[in-house]
C-alpha cells in the first residue's frame, strides 16, 4: 500500500483523523509506513474526523466554491453560516444531468448520490474515486395523505403504518440492489488512495455483493467471508458472479467478522467490513440525500432496520452534521428497529444503555441477523442525542409488513420490512404521532431474496394451454 | 371501461390513431363504446400515430412550451425546426432534481426517464399518469478508450468487444429490474385513462414482474400468463410478491401469448402484452434517454438483444422521430442480436426478409426465448431504414459474454449478454468498426436470474471458522 505516500495520498490523509469512539484517543488516518488502522489500541471502533474541509476544494473548483469551503471548519467547530452556501452547492449539483460529452471521460461525480456531497464525505482528488455512480434512490410518498394520485396502491403502506405523511426511501435501487453501495464507493476509493491490490469483508450478503462489484470495477481482488447457510441466494450469486473469492465460514456472522480482521492484518488486504471508518462516511449520504429530496425540511422521524448499527450511526452522523451546518433546523428523531431474535441493541436500550448486550442471533431477516453489533457505541450516541428509540419486531411482524410493501408494488427484502413493522408498532404505542412527518428506509431490493416471504409458486399451478382451463382458474 | 368517454379521456383518444403495420388501415385509438383495439381486422399489429402534438400542452405549461408544441405537427409531417425547441424542453427537464416540496403531491414527471419526453410518448393529462418514476438508467462508458479512470475493470468489456468507444445502457436499473417498466408505465396509464379494473399479459417473466408492480401501484388487478418452467426464478417471485394472479401455462411463450388475447377479449381485461401499441411508445424512451445522455450526438451503432422485437421496434421508432425532428443529425445503425436457438428474425434477415420465419425456441436466455415475434414487421422496417443487421449468437457465446459483464462488476441477466456476444461477432466480421461509437443495451439486472451462468456456489466451500482453515483456502 504505497500510494498513500505520494503527494496526493498523503495530503488527503493528513487532514483526516480517526477518533476512538470508546476512549476518544486520536490517531492519524494512516500509520507510519502506510498501514491502515481499523481499531484503537483499546479495541474501540474509530470514527473519521475532518480537520479542515477548506484544504480540499474539488479539482477545478471555482473561486466561489473555494470560498464556501473555507467557511467550513473542522467538524468539532462547524460554522452554521456555511449551511446556506453548502445548500446552494449541493442543490446546484443536483441539477446536473448525467450527460457524457463527446469522448470525454468525466466521472459524473455531481450525479452520484454520494459524491454530490463530497465535502462532507471524503475530500479526495477526483482521479482516485471509484463510482458507478450510486445513490439517487427514490423517496416514495406512501402516507394516507401524501401518496397522491397515481399511487393509490402505495397508500396501503401508509394505512398499515397508521401515518398520514410517510415517505419510503428505497436503497434497494442502488447499483447492486442495497444501500451498501454508498459506503463501498467510499471504501474502495480509500483502498485506491492507499494503493491496495485486494479488499475483503465479512458480510450477511449485501456488503459482499457490493464489495465484489466495486472491487471488480477498480480492478482489485475481492475476498468475501460469509456465514454458511445464512445468506440469501441472490446475494451469494452476486458475489460469485462479480468474481470475488467467496469463502463460506462454518459459523455465524460474528465469527466471520472476527476472522476477516485477522486475515486482513496478516495478508495486508484492505479491510472493508463495517469496522472500516470510511464506509460509514459514505452511508451518511443516505441522510443527506433524503434531506435534499425533502428540500432540507427535516422529517420528524427517521425509521430504519438495525443489525450491525452502521446505518443508524451513519444517518445519525449525517443529521448531526447537517444540523451543525444549519442545513436543517431540527434533528429528526431516529427509531432503530431490530428483529426480536437479534435484538442486542434493543436490550441495551431497555436498560437505559446500562450495558452492551450480545445475543445468539435468530431471524429470517438475514441482513440484520447480527448478535454483536460493531457500531454499538456510535449508534447509542445517535439514539441518545436525537431522543430516539429502539424497537423490536417478531419475524411474523416482519413478514406481515413485507407482504404489505410487496403487494403495494414496491417490494423489498425481508430486513427492510422491519422498518414498516416497527413504525406500525410505534404509532400504535403513541410514540410516533399519526400526523408526524416520517421517512422509513428500505435497505434492499425484493430480488435479493426471492424465497423468504414470497407466496409459494404452487399458487401458480400450470394449466393446459386452452381457454377453458384458464376460465376455470379465473372462476376460483 | 368508462373513463374514456369523459372529456379528458376522449380528448386524448381523439388525437391518437392506430395504424396497421401490415395493411396501413387507420383506426381510432378506441372503438365505439370504449372498447380498446389491439389488432387490425387483417390481423396485423397496430402502431400509434399522433395527429397533432400541439393540442396537448402539459398541464400548467408555459406559453413558451405551448409555442414549442404548436410547432410540432403529426408524425407523418414532423417539422425539423422543432428539434432545438424540444431539445431545450427536454434538457431543461433533465435538470429537475427529484424534490418533494413540503406536503405537495407532485408527480415528479420531469424526473421520470419516460415522461420527461411525454410530448413524444403519450400526451395525457398528468392526473392519469402512473409512474414510479422509472428510467434514469446508467450509461456506462466501458470501451478501451472511453472507460476513464476509476473504471479499469469495466474496460474488460471494451476489450472483449474490440471497441474503443463503447457505452452500455443498463435497463436493469429500472424499478422492477428490467426495461419493461418503461412500456408499462405508459400501458398502465392508458388502462387508467380507459378506467380499466384489471390488466393482463403473457410474458417470459420481465413483463409480468413489471405489470404486477404497476398494476399494484394503480390499484388494479393483475393477471399474468407464464410459460411453465421457462421463467427465471426472480421474475416469478416478483409477480407473486406484487400480488398478481399468476397462471403458468403448460406450453411455450407463444401459446401463452395466444391465450391471453382470448382471455382479455372475453373478460374485458385490458391487454398489456407486446401487442399493446402504447407499451412500445413507452419503450421509445430508452432511445430518447440514451441520446440525451450522449448530448444528442447519435452513436454509430445501437446493439440490443432481440426476442419479441418490441425493443428493436421501439428504439428504432425513437431514433426515426428524433431524426425527423432534427434532435439528431444521423440515424444510428441498429444491430439486433438473437439467440441461435430462437432466431426467426435472423433467418428472415438472411433471406433479405423474403418471408417471416417461425421456430420452436430453445435458449438459456429465457427473456428472448420466442419463436414467433409479435413485432416482426415493425422491426423489419427498423433494420431496413437504419441499414441495420441481425446477428445470432449461441448459448455458449451468450454465457461467455455474460461472464465478462458480470466479472467487470456490472452484471446482467443472460439475455442481456447477447448484446456483447453479438457486437464482438460483428466487430470480428468487420461490420462494426473498432473505432465506431457504439451503445449496447443491457435489458435486465443480474438478480433476475441467479442460476443461469453463475459460478456454482460449490466454489465457495464452507470452511471452519479459524484462520488456519482460511489460510489453506487462500493458498489454493
Amino acid at each position: 500500500m504505497n500510494d498513500a505516500r505520494t503527494s496526493s495520498g498523503s495530503t488527503i490523509l493528513n487532514t483526516l483523523s480517526l477518533r476512538c469512539v470508546e476512549c476518544f484517543a486520536l490517531y492519524p488516518s494512516i500509520e507510519e509506513g502506510g498501514k491502515p488502522r481499523y481499531r484503537c489500541d483499546c479495541g474501540g471502533v474509530l470514527d473519521v474526523e475532518m480537520q479542515s474541509l477548506s484544504a480540499f476544494p474539488p479539482v477545478g473548483a471555482s473561486q466561489e466554491i473555494s470560498t464556501v469551503l473555507s467557511n467550513i471548519e473542522s467538524e468539532g467547530d462547524l460554522v452554521p453560516a456555511a449551511g446556506s452556501d453548502l445548500r446552494q452547492l449541493f442543490d446546484g449539483r443536483a441539477t446536473t444531468p448525467p450527460i457524457w460529452s463527446a469522448d470525454a471521460d468525466n466521472l459524473l461525480l455531481d450525479y452520484s448520490g454520494v459524491w454530490r456531497y463530497r465535502e462532507l464525505i471524503l475530500p479526495v482528488p477526483e482521479q482516485y474515486i471509484i463510482s458507478r455512480p450510486e445513490g439517487n434512490t427514490s423517496l416514495y410518498p406512501v402516507g394516507m395523505e401524501n401518496c397522491g394520485p397515481g399511487r393509490i396502491g402505495h397508500r396501503q403502506i401508509g394505512l398499515y403504518a397508521g401515518l398520514e405523511r410517510l415517505y419510503l426511501k428505497h436503497e434497494g435501487e442502488n447499483p447492486t440492489g442495497s444501500f451498501k453501495d454508498r459506503g463501498m464507493t467510499v471504501g474502495v476509493t480509500m483502498a485506491n488512495v492507499l494503493g491496495a491490490q485486494a479488499v475483503a469483508c465479512a458480510s450477511t450478503g449485501n456488503t459482499s455483493a457490493s464489495l465484489a462489484s466495486y472491487a471488480a470495477q477498480a480492478g482489485m481482488r475481492g475476498f468475501v467471508f460469509l456465514p454458511a447457510g445464512n445468506v440469501a441466494s441472490g446475494k451469494l450469486a452476486q458475489s460469485l458472479a462479480y468474481g470475488a473469492t467467496t469463502i463460506q465460514i462454518d459459523g455465524d456472522f460474528d465469527a466471520a467478522m472476527h476472522l476477516v480482521e485477522q486475515v486482513c492484518a496478516e495478508l495486508g488486504i484492505y479491510l472493508l467490513n463495517s469496522l472500516n471508518p470510511f464506509r460509514v462516511e459514505g452511508q451518511k449520504a443516505i441522510g443527506f440525500e433524503l434531506l435534499q429530496q425533502l428540500d432540507w425540511q427535516a422529517p420528524d422521524w427517521l425509521v430504519l432496520p438495525a443489525g450491525n448499527l452502521g446505518n443508524t450511526s451513519a444517518i445519525g452522523k449525517a443529521f448531526r452534521q447537517a444540523y451543525q451546518l444549519s442545513l436543517i433546523s431540527h434533528l429528526p428523531r431516529i427509531a432503530s428497529i431490530q428483529a426480536a431474535g437479534a435484538n442486542p441493541f434493543y436490550r441495551s436500550f431497555k436498560q437505559g444503555f446500562a450495558q452492551q448486550e450480545h445475543v445468539q442471533a435468530h431471524t429470517i431477516a438475514t441482513a440484520i441477523k447480527i448478535g454483536n453489533p460493531v457500531s454499538y457505541t456510535r449508534a447509542r450516541r445517535v439514539i441518545e442525542e436525537t431522543d430516539g428509540v429502539v424497537e423490536e419486531v417478531t419475524d411474523e411482524e416482519i413478514l406481515a409488513a413485507k407482504t404489505i410493501i410487496d403487494r403495494s408494488g414496491i417490494g423489498c427484502e425481508p430486513a427492510s420490512a422491519a422498518t414498516l413493522a416497527g413504525m406500525r408498532k410505534l404509532v400504535e404505542r403513541g410514540v410516533i404521532k399519526r400526523d408526524d412527518r416520517v421517512v422509513g428506509i428500505l435497505t434492499g431490493t425484493l430480488l435479493k431474496d426471492t424465497q423468504t416471504g414470497i407466496p409459494p409458486s404452487a399458487t401458480s399451478t400450470a394449466v393446459a394451454a386452452n381457454i377453458e382451463a384458464v376460465r376455470s382458474i379465473l372462476r376460483q
